[in-house]
């Protein structure tokens, strides 16, 4: 496994000049310097300034073009205005690979996105590859690279960050040096403009010393790119993302941040999702998560044993794996057995296994021992609160020593701060995950319980569907937005879903009373009478539409409904009205999609009916979607839920059905780009067998 | 402001006795007496115990009969079955406060609660006060009382702890010292066979060095009177309350752990909230809101300043801050203006305030004092990444100084650990709030202003409701219960609620198909023709219920829902049909009763029709309710909320007759014991002005 070429020398370089290095310690021209010397970069460093002979000890260029062989790797951090010449001088210097710590680009307005088109031209000219800008380049333990002007350095280790916030990069340093966990790659990608995130998740699939990628973004350059590459990775080496921006607020700090601009929050959190990552929603959860997953195997299933000294703090645990949808089973008889020879009569050998307050570190290392070898456990979580009866930092050795000899994980949270300060650094060498409050370490396990799932079976890439059969339907679209429409009534939509395949009612545009009678006159059941308009969005807030009307009923309802628009919307073009068969009794849903100017086409499953807004029983997926992309989608809704399961009094809906008809919605998108919204709403989910029926339908085209 | 002075020997005794002294170092009895001499404790200590003439250097004595005056507080440590003959023991020496430190009592099974039984009768017996067994006893900074053997001591504080687990209470110490943060009380209540949380929370409403009550709590052992105490205390000072046992295996460890039983976690969130109880979901959550609430007065509004050198936490923040409920207003043109004079011309002038990496001490101090002072924000969160450029110590000064200017609160999330962790300790000394990570800080800023709100308009009681008019219908339904009717048809309901005032339709218990017939023909509108049997719940199941029935058909209807059910329920008995105008049109809801163990009466209200389980959209109250109670109720619930606002194509509903009608239920519940469960469902809510109507309505009988 090797890296590709072009990023080797922001991983190995051979030589490192930086444009703007200081000899005044104020200045972050220094602070690079002097981390590239700390760190034990062995290769040659070239400060470049021209006023200075020399930086730090060593011998300063007044240009980059002087600098002498090797150097294949920049870091520029002079002011912005100054670094097009600077790039285009690496260029003609012969280095392919630029890291720009400088802020000033596209954060700050469009005369900075002006100077970020220019530098990236003119590396795109050399073929230079950029890090950043307004970021703070990379660091490599394991190879001694630091263009950071980060205060302290990680040890080596085998966590990888990439994070569009160097701020964040160093609060993960500092954080992770106190406790004990080293790093194996950190870039800050600043405002991304070349290398992006994507960029360097496939360069770290072939790092060997990263087992953990953890992922701080702001927004996804290339949203089918990235899902493409993280679906390589992500069986492989467990990708964490923590995306900011998720609200409105954040959205509108993440724009001024970096530059990051849109892609709904549920267009990522299907992404992710379907791509593999596993996604956090706090700081926190994203180191830790890491951390757990850098010191241990993840569990194989949801069986937890819950080990302690303290029964409150296992209480705690216990309502918070089963809030993380972790199971914590009682012993077997057989495993109560064991801990009995192990540990003697105590009162509770349930789970928890409370050892009481005075628990030595033999016990917990006994018990730890039983636990892990029975089969109704996946890992152990090791509670400790201490008291003047026990030893902290004996335990931590004690379940080390149990964890060695087993591919379960042992998490530990010892609770308190001072008292257990020395326990929790043990528990750091000895690489068991270490939590202050067991809700904490519940979140971890389940997240790297989430992990070992999609290590098992990782997510496919949906096939490309064959989209020829929708090329008609995309002339029409075609047609139509050329001649002007933006929203298409039923009138104009329904011929031609019809001609696609989707399942439609007996309908037709009836423009007399005497048609829709007609009509109605050819059919059983109760029909639905809408009137058409073309300046009408929402017809049932005018009263625009008439249910369950019998046939001979049709003709009448058709005046009525004209009338009632005619008084509560005088101005409203009509057009006669559509006239639907009622479909059969089943479960109303909802079926949509929109465009994400991420990652392109969304499509939106969830429960119909006058609630729906308010509920929010929604699912996305992106687009091509894979079975199983789909059946996630309906396990993530209520609605769904109940259709593939049944309630009370309803048996299953016809799911295969359905499914297929959320196929056709997502070879449409992807078949007619000129449709910008769809909307199936409601379609009926009959019970199983017997089919659906989409019962209304609205698209706005593209402008 | 006193203490109740059965009380104040747990608080200030004078002279403490310890039972089970010991001068072994691994016992316990031996931690408890060092305790005592190192907190400083300025009463006599008398060590009890036979086979001793001195425990660490006090002298010892062979019974508490024989210890001299004054005593008013023995500490018991000794195996549990000696404990009652010690009590007894106690009570002849005239000592009325006992703290038992032993475990072995209810908490271990029939034997331990019997054991438990006669500890209480004799303390009884004698007007003995006790706290625990199974705990840790009590701790008293300001007094220097120690009871524990929790090995650490806090620092004299604000924060009282009152705790169902006494390693919690271990915990909460240890990190608080970590912190820097002081306590005013610690009781450990042990499997509170006498003395409950509600007792010391009355007391600590006296205690003038309290100004923030902590609960972790695993059962409320009489949920009207604690929730009676709560609401006079919580306006004045905040009740932080966290609940374990919340989940089905968090239940089984309360259990096992200290005895605790039953109560639903619906009926636990309902009463916090009417009461004025802070609820918390974390033992992080816990720890630190009531270190934000003991440092800095509480912000009076959502209007959050994010000041910060780092864009990526900030983003983060943001997030936070809205998922929190929260808002990040931006600057008015005059706090910019103010802002630019402070700090000169910054890229970003919006909130968050990023005046990037190397931000010094008196910029912060600067933009936070103009943040502080501007109308449009009740608090600022500084947020601080360290690097090579700042100096997180001066930081922490000039924050205080601003605040020190503002009854605003100013929060802190320093990030990372290592090289924040002096500047931490500053902010601690400073009483600035501190955070590791921007969700913690969110997450207790919430927190605080929840409170506020509490303070600012207190919950009150709810009036007794007038019960009188009741009395006919649990004459009734005693009657019923007697005759051994467990669950109630709507033929034997129906009557009972329209004696009551309940907003029915039109409807007849019909046994022939000719009264069936007869009915329909008095009355408009179609008809709903139910299945009358006493052996089925779920009568909709089975096919026992037609809707929409034409008056003319309800005759045939009436024959065919009892050949339906025959066919599918053979052995179940027959009773005819009930006929029921069908309701006008509205929105569905549930409104039912259940009792809880606890709180007694729940009342639930929720959205109705056949996905109401599935969704969960419910809300609880413990009755009798005030109007402000059932107003959070709706507000709680998606359809509630609907039905106050309306949605696109629906007005509000009648939102007066439905809280009437909760109103209603609350008083049934409260005047007719008997009634076990009792449920409306559906109760169909017409638009605003036009009532309600109960649809269908089932009662379980206590047995």
């Amino acid at each position: 496994m090797t890296f590709p070429s072009e990023l080797i020398p922001f991983f190995t370089p051979q030589g490192v000049a930086v444009i703007g290095a200081s000899a005044n310690p104020e200045k972050l021209g220094y602070g690079v310097i002097q981390n590239l010397l700390r760190s034990g970069y062995p290769g040659p460093i070239y400060p470049v300034n021209p006023k200075k002979d020399e930086v730090l000890g060593l011998k300063a260029y007044p240009d980059i073009l002087s600098v002498p062989d090797p150097v294949d790797l920049a870091v520029i951090i002079i002011p912005a205005p100054a670094v097009p010449q600077a790039v285009q001088a690496c260029g003609q210097r012969g280095v392919r690979a630029v890291a720009i710590l400088s802020g000033g680009f596209a954060e700050t307005g469009e005369a900075g996105q002006a100077l970020q088109d220019a530098v990236l031209a003119t590396a795109r000219e050399f073929g230079i590859r950029l890090v950043g800008p307004n970021g703070v380049g990379v660091l490599n333990p394991h190879s001694g690279l630091n263009t950071t002007f980060i205060e302290e350095i990680p040890e080596p280790g085998s966590v990888a960050f990439l994070s569009q916030s160097g701020a964040l990069g160093g609060a993960l340093i500092d954080w992770a040096r106190g406790q004990g966990l080293g790093l194996s790659y950190f870039a800050s990608l600043g405002n991304a403009a070349d290398l992006t995130e994507t960029d360097f998740i496939r360069a770290l699939h072939h790092d060997p010393h990263t087992h953990v990628i953890a992922l701080y973004v702001e927004s996804i350059h290339h949203g089918p790119e990235f899902m493409a590459t993280v679906r390589e990775v992500a069986g492989h080496t467990p990708v964490l993302a923590l995306k900011a921006g998720v609200t409105e607020a954040g959205a509108r700090a993440v724009a001024s941040h970096t530059a990051s601009l849109g892609g709904s929050d549920e267009a990522y959190g299907a992404a992710f999702r379907q791509a593999g990552a596993v996604r956090v929603q706090s700081v926190q959860e994203l180191f830790e998560t890491a951390m757990a997953l850098a010191y241990r195997q993840p569990p194989k299933g949801p069986g937890v044993a819950v080990l302690t000294n303290a029964g409150g703090p296992a209480a705690v645990a216990e309502d918070a794996l089963a809030r993380q949808g972790l199971q914590a089973p009682e012993p077997s008889e057989a495993t109560r057995q064991a801990l009995r020879q192990a540990l003697g009569e105590y009162p509770q050998l349930m789970n928890p296994i409370d050892m009481l307050g005075a628990a030595s570190a033999p016990e917990y290392e006994a018990a730890a021992r039983v636990l892990l070898q029975s089969d109704e456990y996946d890992a152990v979580l090791a509670i400790l609160v201490p008291n003047t009866a026990n030893d902290p930092e004996a335990v931590a050795a004690a379940l080390a020593r149990a964890a060695a000899q087993s591919d379960k994980p042992v998490y530990a949270c010892y609770m308190g701060d001072v008292s257990v300060r020395a326990g929790r650094q043990r528990l750091h060498q000895h690489r068991i995950p270490t939590f202050d409050f067991p809700e904490n370490a519940a979140m971890a396990l389940a997240n790297a319980l989430r992990w070992h799932r999609i290590h098992e079976s990782p997510p496919a890439a949906a096939p490309q569907p064959d989209l020829s059969a929708y090329e008609p339907l995309r002339q029409a679209i075609q047609d139509l937005a050329r001649s002007g429409h933006r929203y298409l009534t039923e009138a104009a939509l329904y011929p031609l879903l019809e001609q696609a395949g989707f399942p439609l009612p007996a309908w037709v545009a009836a423009y007399t009373q005497r048609a829709a009678q007609a009509f109605a006159s050819n059919f059983p059941g109760l029909f639905a009478v809408k009137v058409l308009s073309p300046d009408i969005l929402h017809k049932s807030d005018i009263k625009g539409v008439m249910l369950n009307v019998p046939a001979d009923q049709v003709g009448k309802a058709y005046w009525e409904v004209q009338a009632r628009v005619r008084r509560r919307a005088p101005k409203a073009g009509l057009q006669g009205a559509l006239i639907q068969q009622m479909a059969p009794p089943g479960t109303e849903v909802i079926v949509g999609m929109r465009r994400d100017p991420v990652f392109g086409p969304v499509i939106l499953f969830g429960g119909g009916g006058m609630y729906v807004e308010a509920w929010r029983d929604v699912a996305f997926g992106i687009a091509p979607l894979t079975e199983q992309d789909i059946r996630t989608m309906l396990q993530e809704t209520v609605v769904g839920r109940l259709l593939l399961r049944g309630a009370r009094g309803h048996g299953p809906g016809d799911v295969t059905a359905l499914m297929a008809l959320m196929q056709k919605v997502a070879a449409l998108a992807l078949a007619v780009p000129e449709l910008a919204e769809f909307e199936l709403n409601p379609v009926v989910v009959h019970p199983a067998g017997q089919g659906v029926t989409v019962v209304d339908a609205r698209a706005v085209l593209a402008t």
